[in-house]
């Protein structure tokens, strides 16, 4: 038995867990893609609940960034950027339900080297940018192409970093908002937490009929934060698990892993990110142990987690994690 | 002479500042209002650089609070708050320009009492929220109905405060993002700044052709901050002026009366915002006198004056200005 | 009769308000000058309430800034910086008393120019600084020296800007700490804020025996959060009356003017320096008229006041006041 | 041969990592303890680089919260909280040098149940304060007594969380500031980092002749944040080595441990905690490894760590750091 079968996604799901029908959506298949997470695009795809998908990304930057001599600030046009694949319509999804997504697999797609990052200027988490704006000059522009695989980021002929791919962006529409690709929210989004990654389901709270689930931006590997506003992006193949959880009724995304439970807070400033996620941790916390909040607080002021996933996007991201043998 | 004579409006509006045809929006004519910013509404009004507009807005609460012992947590249906009249289509915006909004006249339109203003849980400057998220239990809810007219604000039997409207909602739509009516941001939006008023122009960044003015959400009165989250709210009759400045290239909205010429930042950290407003100031000053930015932001240093708009949406707003008589 | 006589300070001090002994301290009684706000040092002097003070004080360069070649970043030596005269001990005050000072007259002292502004590499508002750490390259350091007098601050042949000086650094000294004197908090210390003028009275919270006040760092003009960190400094002479309030209790620097009741709070990010300085005037305005907190904090949604002092210190500084016609 | 052995400390120490005399500072030898950071205390104990300590410290209530119906608002005595051990002068060490000070071990001191933790009010992550001022009530007051051994923390009949323990509070002084043992800053102090453990180095800067180390506040077990403002408070028996780097210039705390380097940021918002944490990071990675900053800023947006400290305490602390297999 894996842990999996004991997860809230196998347990409460309309399809309990089990894998249902296969999809498959291409970049063809896809056409055109989205850059805003809302409700006003046309369905992809319809599936029923416990469907498994696989789904082929584009790299934030649409693989417009080809070369090292590339000047991201000549191909780049904001604000198409960070296409999306979907929306997906999962059959039966209401508004206070969640979408329980089960990440599979995360692979490379595409000829070498696949990987692409780079420096923009006014973007990145130790720069003057368009919001916290500076009369500072920016520092030059800057692509880096890496040979990425299963196994290994080919940094430099004396570096090799491990292959830890994660979903960048991933979500839900909001019910009448369409917000860029760029950013993190309650319903997911470019929320950047390098723990959205295989062997883990990510519950998103359903805004509008269907959920609309939309995912893009894969990383190879990222570092706490995004430290330069991108982590080593690629085109990717994904594969998921989709089932829906009835009234599941979570305000912002919850991930589950083997070990842990937690919550993900998007917002700035960056304390306001973890006080949203360590807010929802307590209260799952008091109600799945029965113990009052007040409880709860005091037990994950010693034992809770934190994870820095974004400090580079329009809001930050961060979860708040706690292990699963702590919680009784 | 009147000083509009010598504005950015009456020097380089597509109109010359000159008034075009009148054309009048009524409650009924809107039919459906608008709770977000985007460019997927279809256009109340098509109208040529020039129009004088009068235009009918709701309260921010629709109307849907009438008595003080009603319940703001029963009554409200968030996300559908904030009710905007538009889009209006002014005929030749391009991406680049800027719509020019010359503020007339601001009415109190509707039975007596119709000023609105009450304590929402959650939501205000002194209390936890969703995005400051904090396990406090909240303040009670509570509703105060204050008789408006333009001689005065009648708070209670001793004290009447001046009559002192302003929009607090007001902008353009974004080229493919569409933002809750509640959240301000580089187009405009819910800035809540007292200072965009009768006797001034707003010059709003246009992102989609035809620019898509929207606005709602009068004030009678209003601190700075809009404290509890709330000001006092009333149905208006507003009389604007509409032009077009073609390739004005602001990012941000900028607002110009009589004495003064300034720019409106909205951010998360509040400072981030009076960096934006400031950073704009710095450049327009520079470009406007020939001085460097350096030499620019060394005089605002002695005589730049911040407002403090809202302390209270997702993104807090703080207009920058300097007297029209330093700028030299 | 002046507004005055109906201060706090008339109303409540010991020496109910009557001007006392007049001392005076030059640069030479003070001889060693503060760059600490603590209760390590020795009282320069030791007065009754009600005694009038004439200080010098040196500016927050001490003098060391002589001409537009100089270096900043050669000639400061941090921390020794902002040097402050005192600390005065007062007769009688103990924890939780509050020093009334009243700002009579602030005159510049010195040689012509007797103005110094200047860009320091990595301070100010809008650029990388220790505290918000960026990889950009500094703005280049400048150096200005301008002619001041009464009537004007002599900016260019073009412009004279108005003079409007007031005390950018005024405290006592916490318990226990010695805090540098570039910081504000809720002692006072570095808040810049420009309405700490002739013809205000500053209230400052006493944590100590003798409340040991210090000053320094005068203006001659400065805008809404002193933009590029250092406002029009000057060498001053200063004319104060200083009084004693037993028992006051307020936890933050309160502000009276003729017109207008204030809090000042410090604290990063903005907002909360906001917040402190409103539930400071909530919690004020609701003992002071007998309403609710909750009544209070509705009138100040409608009425209250932000001033931006700085946004540039270790903390930023902001005050938060009403008109005193709207407290009843 | 151990890790240590190619440390810095090892490497660099005046003492070349070598052991040298044993001291001992019992409660009693220590006698009277400190509340603030300073440099206007009088030296406990002077000692050679490579002195080897044991220290006895107190909780951070100074043991006097001694059973669970205790209440701490009536106990506690503000500013008199968080009693250091200390100052230990370390001869030859000046500003610009770094003590390092090698964690050996840490065990609870004292009659079972050791451990305290407590709610507060108006102080914790998850509720308002002095510093984020709200007018909600708060929440109550609370208690907790914990048995804890070095086998593991009795939380309850049925849960026993690890024992972790680590030093909440250790630096250095300021040169000439005072700062309450509450905060952290730029010298360490309360920066509540659970990096900060046994089998660790951290390298603090020295401000002033002798360096001055003080250190107290152990804690058996905290999660990220210390999320209600309190840890499992203990008191303890702390095993230290001390070195003395010469010119090792480093700003802020230097953590160094088998597998990892980094650094220690202290501020508000928390971003800029980070962003100093990161920006001390990628100045000895590229310094270390020859690359420019902006490939060292590539690289760490890969693969940098971020541990959150605390996310109540006056100042936000935040490590950054990367795993040493990665430099190269």
């Amino acid at each position: 038995m894996s842990w999996f079968d004991t997860s809230i996604m196998a347990r409460k799901g309309v399809a309990k867990g089990q894998a249902g029908a296969r999809h498959h959506i291409s970049i063809e298949d896809q056409g055109t893609f989205h850059y805003v997470y809302g409700p006003y695009a046309d369905p992809v795809l319809e599936v029923e609940p416990g469907a498994v998908l696989t789904v082929e990304t584009h790299d934030a930057f649409e693989g417009k960034i080809g070369k090292e001599s590339d000047k991201p600030t000549e191909i780049l046009n904001f604000p198409y950027l960070n296409p999306q694949t979907g929306p997906v319509f999962v059959k039966g999804a209401e508004k206070g339900d969640a979408l329980a997504v089960r990440i599979i697999s995360i692979k490379p797609r595409g000829p070498q080297p696949v990987g692409t990052t780079c420096l923009i200027p006014e973007f990145g988490g130790l720069v003057a940018t368009g919001d916290t704006a500076m009369l500072n000059p920016p520092l030059p522009e800057k692509v880096k192409k890496i040979k990425v695989d299963e196994d290994g980021v080919y940094w430099s002929d004396s570096l090799t970093l491990p292959y830890e791919p994660f979903i960048g962006t991933i979500g839900t529409a909001p019910e009448i908002e369409a917000i860029s690709s760029l950013q993190p929210d309650y319903y997911g989004g470019n929320m950047d937490v390098p723990d959205v990654k295989p062997d883990s389901i990510i519950y998103l709270p359903v805004n509008k009929e269907g959920g609309y689930l939309y995912l893009g931006d894969c990383h190879a590997i990222q570092g706490d934060g995004e430290l330069c506003g991108v982590a080593l992006e690629m085109p990717a193949t994904v594969e998921l698990q989709v089932d829906l959880i009835k009234g599941h009724g979570n305000g912002w995304p919850q991930l589950e892993s083997e070990h842990a439970m937690g919550f993900i807070g998007s917002a700035r400033p960056m304390e306001d990110a973890a006080r949203i996620a360590y807010r929802e941790l307590v209260r799952w916390l008091a109600a799945e142990t029965g113990q009052s909040e007040e409880e709860a607080y005091m037990l994950l002021t010693m034992c809770g987690k934190v994870r820095v996933g974004n400090m580079v996007d329009p809001k930050y991201s961060l979860g708040a994690s706690i292990e699963k043998r702590f919680v009784k």
